[in-house]
């Protein structure tokens, strides 16, 4: 019996509705009577209603999408979707306030997570209250470039080297072609990585206080076109994006060298804070600390952290963000450490995309949130990245205590269990 | 001039706000003055009311979360989040009918996608019809087992050993506390893995149509419990979760083990469908595809793929999922080949989350989207995977062929920037 | 300037023997002329001054590798390599005795390291005398299990189900055919992978006291000869190997699933002994360590350790294993933690790849290192694998010391220095 | 039954040689009656002689190691280890000659690989034979640089920021020290990464002819000393390399930035070629190549290629090398395209870590094969660096060849199974 038991019982789930010459037909390709939607890309009421009239009778009751208030206001989201049928709505609690020391955030903040997974906020706002209970959380903004990278295949290595000479020659009018099509993007990195006859160019941009993603696809692809107009090296093909730079999906490259924002925070909680705030002891969270480092090294994690997922999509959710930017997102590394009888704790995450203007941060329950947190409109990209650190260093905080302690389960069972 | 210009860049923009002598004070512990909100579990009209009545006056209007439809069902959102203040009213588009020809999920859906990111729903949209007019998407779930891995720390590798043997002598004993916790869950498979005095038991779980986070953990605990009761080998510390499991990240041994559901999907596409639907060529797509997989390759992703966390993320959110599970969802491989012809194109996608009970999945909106997909509540788990993973190749098939026909940039341009 | 320096650099470095026109030709085909080896498998003393004689009139004086005595016994290396001209001389050191309290390696070890590297040998030697200091080294193989991990390829998803189907069905058989091919190995796990269309199959063998490469490789070509005689799915294509089991490459799979041995050491180091024998402190070797784990982490490492390959490459060649096993073998996780007043340290490695028979094992002077040992032979493989982590352990305890009290360079000048 | 049989057989083996009781006494700390070897720097006759009078009796007859040659000539091997007690004699083949077309190593070339694995020799001797009939290999080296990263432990994260600006202000300064400890050694990029209070200069310095691990630590050494002895803000503790560089293991810093020699090398095959040469087919190889990659990835590989460690072990062994790189220089990607009815394939190896001068490469056979290279002593580096790469490029034809056409496995019975 060399098979495994779990093989055996995937096979066993998969054959409930498995069944190999009923199933082969059900697999295949059909063509008859396929229906198409009508695309939208200007929302009304009207272009909602008629989907709705659309859609198959089983398809129930959908007012609780396209409620009134989204149905009257349908146009407001006619920049940010196309095909729209209404709004799904996110319930949305606070934590705080939540004490920030920070390069740019600074102060005491409310800060908005949008989450139906219950404990979430309970947890958050626990880590929040030893930090700021600790006399707030330090944070700074370490490093900030957006990256693109369009891939360049060419004839071979030779015309590969031709063509990273003749790109580094140019490299001022590649700029200004890129910077041309934006009022805050600039370009302030390009780096060559050649695969023999392809060439990746690693194009690094700040973006003001935008997330900046579609902003540095347009500047890139008006760089690449650039150089497909003038460069004196043949190109077979090009590409706006050779699938290098990471975005949306966690790579070694954003671990070591950042994309977005890379923003460190950190706290030193006394003893007494460890003790009353998050019942558990120093020693105990530094125990925890060396066998969860280990767990996220014996199983090929990307860096080494309990569950920064679950405060950046809640904040991203919130505040308007790109909730699939999280995939990149959460990655970085958790310290803990002892200091004197204290304990330091630091997070630093090298791939925060937030932007306090763009995306989806002009809708209006979005807008309200960085309202809520006093972050909304221009110049509060930076803080609002060292917002998001803050938020996670308080979850590492909260979730590290309760394993220690033995409360994670608890947690769950008394918050999520009355369902 | 040996420091790159990025570094440089990087100080000039961290210097801005920096200047070590005034922000010393600034990054300080500030022990004065903290405000503490009052925790709320149960929400009414009330507790969102004196929540905002307590915040600073710059708060802002926050009636655009704290809608009255919101304040008047308060209730229903308390089993799912603490300190409610309101729903942030993420809009939700639709793409299909997607034309599945799956195991579990067979038939014309019509798929709700919740983000605030313009050009997504169109684009998944796009290869939902490519799919569907080649007689659409064949999936199939391969493997399912939701993953705790609790830790023992032992007194030596002596101790570890004769933990391990007392482990698998009362196996039935434990899987029996586990399930004893849980109607649907089922431990199908548990693995120890030693590094020295420290063991992690990887243990698998079925979970019915829930995504089963809850589930595990509570079953899990019920199966420390009855080790730390029963174990005659003397036991120093356990933890619930050695951050061995992959919860909530990116890593290696979901990649390769899978974690939740792993699911295939496929499509072959003729000629004709990716000219006219796609705008772009067999071999344009497959040549895009070979520099995608060495991007992925050289910049260290797990995995190869475009952007499977843009259809997660919009379908996560819109069904009640657990949004945070895009970060470890959103790992996978994604194939390309000549089938004479034609081009074949597959997912493989080996940690999807997703449940049709539980979670977010009963509240309103989030369920009117289930209903639109025909997958509300029981016996649906399975097919709502397989759903997740077709609009995921929807998505790949889409973007390649933008990418390698140069329309990237353009669609967001024209969608993205009228903001 | 925002190309970075170290690229232009490099541009210059390339440069300098770089002038597209006149390298144009030089780096095209050229097909005159090409003279052939006439390829040896059987070498003796007169094919060895065929070959030489055959060489360009510059090759220089080869009569240090084909010296009397490596012409004298030719014969001896053709069942180990092919086109043989003479041996090289790799320096042999010793270091111990390294006394080992292991499961299987139990005793004072005189340990034979090659190397021309200056410094290892004093540096692992070092690490030895401290560990043996403290009573000596506690090792355990973990596990054991030579991976691989052929493909088939069919013609669908519900091909590879069916498929996957045939082979549990037929596991036995399966065995039997592997099995009969080898005296030693044995079939332990079989563990199908789906992609979609196709199907890896995690092959695990027990080789006895062999490393047990090629005996794993014509197991498994029997396997699948006989799954491609007898299965009653359509197989496309089959490979013996995917590329999926990790020979010869470090991989997460080998990280978490281990191939070859899996073995763990431990010492605990009395605080004097760190002090007098490694000239360090039991704190300072912490706080470094603690660095050094970030380190591994933030650089994409495989695991955490300091320096296993120089260990294990110096071992490796002078008992005549497979050196390109170092690629793989260098992989696993090193702790260090406080016990009191002193200082526990282990590693454990999962994927050693050593015999005490086959391959290199039986030359002679490959055969006399392992007699030092006093492992040569039958029922030596496990206590082997064991020397290995010890050994590395030793190494780490050494390296960790110097880094810690800032001599790690000290030793390199004055022992590397001399040439 | 859910425990994998894996684990069971794991435990079966273990319990072999393991009963509690019994072991627990032999895994415990002994310190009674440890001997000690006296160390020796500069090896003679007669400290040899000395060594093996001094082992204990069952040491066997060392006389392979410790022969008259080796004792003659013992102090020459003085300078690259320590403790000699002998030689280990590690067999050499040759392949070629190898047509390449590079940058910097341009002509025919007879290749030595040290190596005690049969097969290995034949089977890159049949690739080497293949690109030459093809014209020759392309090469060229893209990059060099070999990293340092000592580590700066800081007060904060504003002392953090406030040394990063001292040491950019400072750079000349710096480079200045540690260029004047070598003559060869050139410091072209230092770039600072922070980790909170943590931060790590990234030191890339050229080395001309010398691979130059020594020479790196002694530099970054000196300038270490200079930051320490100037630097205006309090350092707490600081490490010459803070292992992050990579040094002797695989890691995604390695394969994206590159360490050492970075070198492409490609061939295109004629049908011809890969029919009479190889014995498969373009479209076979192909085929073989994607499932190739596949495993790769799924399999968590850093890159995906097939096994340059065997090729460079055996030329690194060879040629006086440190065999303990292979860690870090078996990584990179192998690519294969259909060019016409051709095969293109070419190797892009980032970690190539090779010296024509220094380590090994002086000793009388290290030497003597580099002679036969064409390749002593200096201005050959960056020529050895390119051979390098396009053996590893012949031993990928051919093991794909093998694999696609299902001969991997004879060879191996055939050529192996002698012993």
């Amino acid at each position: 019996m060399i098979i495994p038991f779990h093989v055996q019982e995937m096979l066993r789930q998969v054959r409930k509705r498995f069944d190999a010459p009923a199933d082969a037909p059900k697999m295949q390709p059909r063509m008859e009577d396929l229906q198409k939607l009508r695309p939208v890309r200007t929302a009304t009421r009207k272009t909602i209603e008629r989907f709705i009239a659309g859609f198959e009778k089983d398809a129930g009751d959908l007012s609780a999408l396209a409620d009134d208030a989204t149905l009257d206001s349908a146009e407001t989201y006619s920049a940010n979707i196309e095909n729209l049928i209404g709004t799904v709505k996110v319930p949305v609690g606070v934590i705080g306030p939540l004490r920030i020391n920070g390069l740019n955030a600074d102060g005491d903040f409310i800060v908005p997570m949008a989450t139906t997974e219950a404990a979430l906020v309970a947890s958050y706002g626990r880590g929040a209250m030893a930090a700021s209970l600790a006399g707030g959380v330090s944070t700074a903004v370490l490093y900030e470039g957006v990256l693109r990278t369009p891939a360049f295949v060419l004839d071979g290595i030779l015309p590969a080297g031709q063509f990273v000479d003749w790109v580094v020659a140019n490299i001022e009018d590649l700029k200004q072609a890129a910077e041309e099509t934006t009022r805050f993007g600039k370009l302030v990195s390009l780096e060559p990585v050649i695969d023999n006859n392809i060439v990746f160019l690693l194009c690094r941009y700040t973006t003001g206080d935008a997330a900046g993603q579609n902003m540095v696809t347009i500047a890139t692809s008006a760089l690449c076109e650039h150089v497909a107009k003038h460069c004196t090296v043949p190109i077979l093909k090009w590409y706006v994006e050779g699938n290098f730079s990471g975005d949306k999906k966690a790579s070694a490259l954003g671990l070591i060298t950042g994309r977005g924002r890379k923003v460190s925070a950190s706290v030193t909680l006394p003893a007494k804070v460890v003790e009353q705030a998050l019942r558990s002891t120093v020693d105990d969270m530094l125990d925890y600390g060396r066998v969860a480092n280990l767990g996220a090294l014996l199983s090929g994690q990307l860096g080494a952290q309990a569950h920064y997922a679950n405060g950046l999509a809640a904040l991203y959710i919130a505040t308007g963000q790109d909730a699939a930017c999280v995939a990149e997102s959460a990655v970085g590394f958790t310290r803990m450490e002892r200091r004197g009888e204290d304990l330091f704790c630091s997070v630093t995450m090298p791939n925060i995309l937030v932007g306090s203007v763009g995306g989806g941060t002009g809708l209006p329950s979005q807008s309200a949130c960085l309202d809520l947190l006093g972050l909304k409109g221009a110049d509060n990209g930076a803080a609002l990245a060292e917002v998001a650190a803050a938020v996670c260093l308080c979850g590492e905080l909260s979730i590290v205590a309760a394993m220690s302690a033995g409360h994670f389960s608890d947690a769950h069972e008394k918050l999520a269990r009355k369902r």
